[in-house]
């Protein structure tokens, strides 16, 4: 064991060389198509969706595509008429909660509630055929009926000019669908990775309350009512007001394709609307189904289901009730069906206040505020994110909150990318092992040596800090030094955290050489990783710093710094822990 | 030797109990206030501005806040006939520079001639008092000129409606001058840190050859020049034109404060010009100051360039002249202000042609192409970032060039955040070191244990992909195993580039462990940092995990894995190569 360790750490042989025995490779040169198409498969491919057509015969391979754009047939031989009367129970009981929901949030979104059930009817079919969560219920979505209601709210007033409104929503809910599918079909799903968890807490919170307020019309039967969503609005209005039922048409909807309008002032705000509408929808519905998923063990794939179709808060319900497969959505879309031929005339008579209060029960519980705390107590800056998101949905509006949080989430990334934390590291004693002295108070520093992790890859964004922080660390241990009257001979920069570097980077570097040369001081390199290495070697940084000053571990590069030390400038005062290699 | 080293390992007792002798610490809780504070000073403080202030007697303060906020208190007493001769020398040296790229540029930006000249004899005198280079030349900029021209250019035209223009012209400047000294006053300098080498080199030259085609005008003699940057316009321009003379008026300027207009229908664009004026110029001045820097060994500092001024390409000059302080600037304001005063006259006869002549060998120095092919052979995305400023400066206008490339390369900043590289570790022979396959082909993988590399923080915007990509590899793994019998038992995860994490990365974590646990196979942490163990205990996912299975080092972790795999769970065909530790 003893031999094993010795062969680590640098040998000095009798005439006062050194020889490494770990030398940090430089990887072999990869032709640029190689590692672009590599780049690209991990940027937008992460899920690896041609993994399973891998060395299969071309019969089978023809199945598996099928079966990958419509999960449908991969699920359909097996169905079982146990699957079914489990599909068929949850389906009906789903129904039963589509239905008055379908009618509240068409409500919300100041449409006629008749468009609320139609929703519960056509994208469901659509789900059960294309979609990958066994689990989703698929209809109309509170949040998406907010935004849809509070962003065209804003330009076209709907109680004056409801048939440009309608179209407009129309307009805005075909683009919704256009964005969302554009972005399955370019592999853009990542782009819905940037709301993040808190992001949504908060505005879904945030949106729900905005929600509970405005259906004090309801509860409250008070008639004209502001349409605007702040709190402010909102409670000027409360204390204004005589009582008002929607009315239900009965039948089947025509196809709504001629009810686009693509021209006219209004189709940038249609558009808006739509974006805003499709990503906030998947990022919900991505968010619920992949919580499903967890329990079930399959995965839900983000861009299969933006070309599918999105989410729902129904969906706990349906998991609830038992659902095996997509086929409640069927049962679901069927129930339906029979309810908007048959049934329509009964629900004529459910009063505004049923349907207020229908929306506000689901609606507190979407205030997750058990989330919000969880998040103060685990993560602050993730806990302002959230704040930010609710507090500029209920003050401002959805669209101010939504940006205020997305802008505050990437400036944390962006900040992160920009001053990364660079830290001192110690010797653990008794060890070769080197780490933050602020994490473990009990390392050594090693004299003469000052040891920085430098925590993240060197960009652009972040080279000029690094200098900078760099030049401080050093100023600071010299000052310290100076006192017990010992000097800094090494710098060593620990690289492992240092996944890549862009020229700007290798400049930073370049130019810290520079300056650590004036101050007389030495510059060495440890655990640079391949990317690093190969961007060193082309810029011919390693040339410049001398391929003996880069080290495979911190360890490695101490022993050679108290080597040179103690053998080619002898100094007394030296604490000889390390004389056991000279 | 062989004692220290044993120390450093996992030892099993006599009963088979397993301790470890380092344990990963998670660090002492730490104010909210203490934490935010220290986050704060990092990113608007970089530079420690405060701390000569530490620890020095009042009366000592107080010249050391004057010689901060105007440097010259600081050389000024220092100063001797010996820097005067040099400064001098350098002044006048300046100054016959200045005059002719004045007037140069003035026409650049469609301005009077005379405006030039008064820009090289003002703002001179202001950076000789505030500001902290002693290199840089500070007058009219290129560039900045030719972003004046061209974004006000598009909106109104010059020789049509000089006045309105020339009003537009000052507004624009005058933002500029306000959002540089914002940005410096608010400690904001790391903005102009999100513009890359790579994008103004890019940016510069496509300028500069834009700047070089309008000049054809001058060279060619032409009238009725295009007011678009775009290359084609400007070549359909060429095959066009008479001869025309600058003319230009003599004495010193009047403040121009009541030529700012502030309403109208131009504001937005005066603003946006400003803007945009005020970053470029800025990004261009602070790393031309800063290459001067490296040469005499002082720092730049770039919140105070904002506040003071900017930028110039007749600093190479400068310094190549001899110059000692800021006074060669004070000598180069009064040589103009005599031309302005006595000269002008003279300059009436300088040939449009001569000074096109300047502006064009000026710019043939700024188109870097040397630095282009260095791009291309250490960083092929540099370059491309770079190529694309270039052409969009050249074939659409110089926003969209600026646009472009920051988009491009914040887009690649945040991939890296989005899309991080994992990596496989494997043993280097004879050694506890672990270190990626790729780089080092020749490491041995260690039987039944994963070992990934997460490479970055885990925030939200990579926390679904880190989770897919995860599982894909342990896919990967068990594939590859499943020919030869194997099992996988162990995933270790080095946390060692992971400097940060969220919330939505601790449920990332979460769900890998349920994930794992499903699947049979044990989660292993290894080198979790300070602020990623605080927040793990704080979420209590090291409860959840067990403490027993974090770990100071992959070589412990895997030690004790092996421990566990030969010993709770004794199985055939082990390799033995541990097994001195069982």
């Amino acid at each position: 064991m003893g031999n094993a360790d010795y062969d680590e750490y640098p040998i000095s042989s009798m005439n006062g060389e050194m020889r490494k025995k770990h030398p940090v490779e430089i990887p072999p040169p990869q032709s640029f198509f190689k590692s672009l198409k590599n780049t690209v498969k991990e940027t937008l491919f992460p899920d690896d969706p041609l993994r399973q057509f891998k060395n299969q015969p071309p019969r089978r391979k023809f199945l598996l595509g099928l079966q990958y754009f419509f999960p449908i047939f991969e699920w359909g031989p097996r169905y079982t008429f146990d699957f079914f009367k489990s599909d068929l129970i949850a389906g009906i009981t789903i129904a039963s909660l589509a239905i008055p929901q379908g009618i509240s949030y068409a409500k919300l979104a100041n449409l006629p509630p008749i468009l609320g059930l139609y929703s519960s009817f056509v994208p469901p079919l659509v789900y059960a055929v294309m979609g990958s969560s066994r689990d989703l219920a698929v209809g109309t979505v509170a949040v998406a009926s907010l935004l849809i209601g509070s962003m065209l709210g804003d330009q076209v007033n709907p109680t004056e000019n409801p048939t440009l409104y309608l179209h407009l929503a129309l307009t805005a809910t075909f683009f919704a669908g256009v964005f969302e599918a554009a972005l399955g079909i370019f592999r853009l799903g990542f782009i819905v990775d940037f709301l993040s968890h808190a992001t949504i807490v908060g505005f879904m919170g945030g949106a729900a309350t905005v929600v509970i307020l405005q259906q004090l019309k309801g509860i409250l039967g008070l008639n004209h009512f502001t349409q605007s969503t702040d709190i402010i609005s909102v409670l000027r209005s409360v204390f204004t007001q005589t009582h008002e039922i929607g009315e239900l048409k009965k039948g089947l909807n025509p196809l709504s394709i001629t009810n686009l309008s693509f021209g006219g002032a209004y189709l940038s705000t249609a558009i808006k609307t739509g974006i805003v509408t499709g990503v906030v929808s998947l990022a919900e519905g991505i968010a619920v189904g992949r919580s499903f998923a967890m329990y079930k063990n399959y995965n839900i794939d983000g861009n299969k289901e933006m070309i599918a179709f999105g989410p729902f808060s129904r969906s706990a319900v349906n998991f609830n009730a038992g659902c095996k497969t997509a086929v409640s959505n069927i049962v679901m879309a069927l129930a339906v069906m029979v309810t908007l031929l048959v049934l329509t005339p009964l629900f004529h008579y459910t009063p505004l206040v049923v349907l207020s209060s229908i929306i506000v029960s689901a609606m507190f519980g979407l205030i997750d505020y058990k989330a919000a705390i969880h998040l103060w107590h685990v993560d602050k800056f993730d806990f302002l994110v959230c704040m930010s998101a609710y507090f500029g949905v209920v003050f401002a509006s959805v669209e101010i909150g939504l940006v205020i949080a997305v802008a505050l989430s990437l400036l944390r990334v962006l900040l992160f990318v920009a001053r990364p934390r660079t830290l001192v590291l110690g010797n653990i004693p008794d060890s070769k092992i080197y780490r933050n002295i602020e994490q473990y108070p009990n390392t050594d520093t090693v004299e003469g040596v000052l040891i920085l992790d430098l925590g993240a890859p060197i960009y652009f964004t972040n080279s000029s800090y690094l200098r900078e922080r760099i030049t401080r660390w050093i100023d600071d241990e010299e000052d310290k030094l100076k006192s017990s009257g010992e000097t800094l001979q090494y710098v060593i920069l620990d690289m492992g955290a240092v996944s890549n570097i862009d020229t700007s980077g290798i400049s930073m570097l370049e130019e810290t050489k520079k300056n650590l040369d004036r101050r007389d001081l030495k510059l060495v390199l440890a655990n640079p990783g391949a990317e690093v290495m190969k961007k060193l070697n082309k810029s011919k940084f390693i040339e410049t710093l001398g391929q003996e000053w880069i080290f495979l571990t911190v360890g490695e590069a101490v022993e050679s710094c108290n080597y040179m030390l103690h053998s080619c400038k002898p100094k007394s005062g030296t604490d000889g822990s390390f004389s056991n290699n000279v």
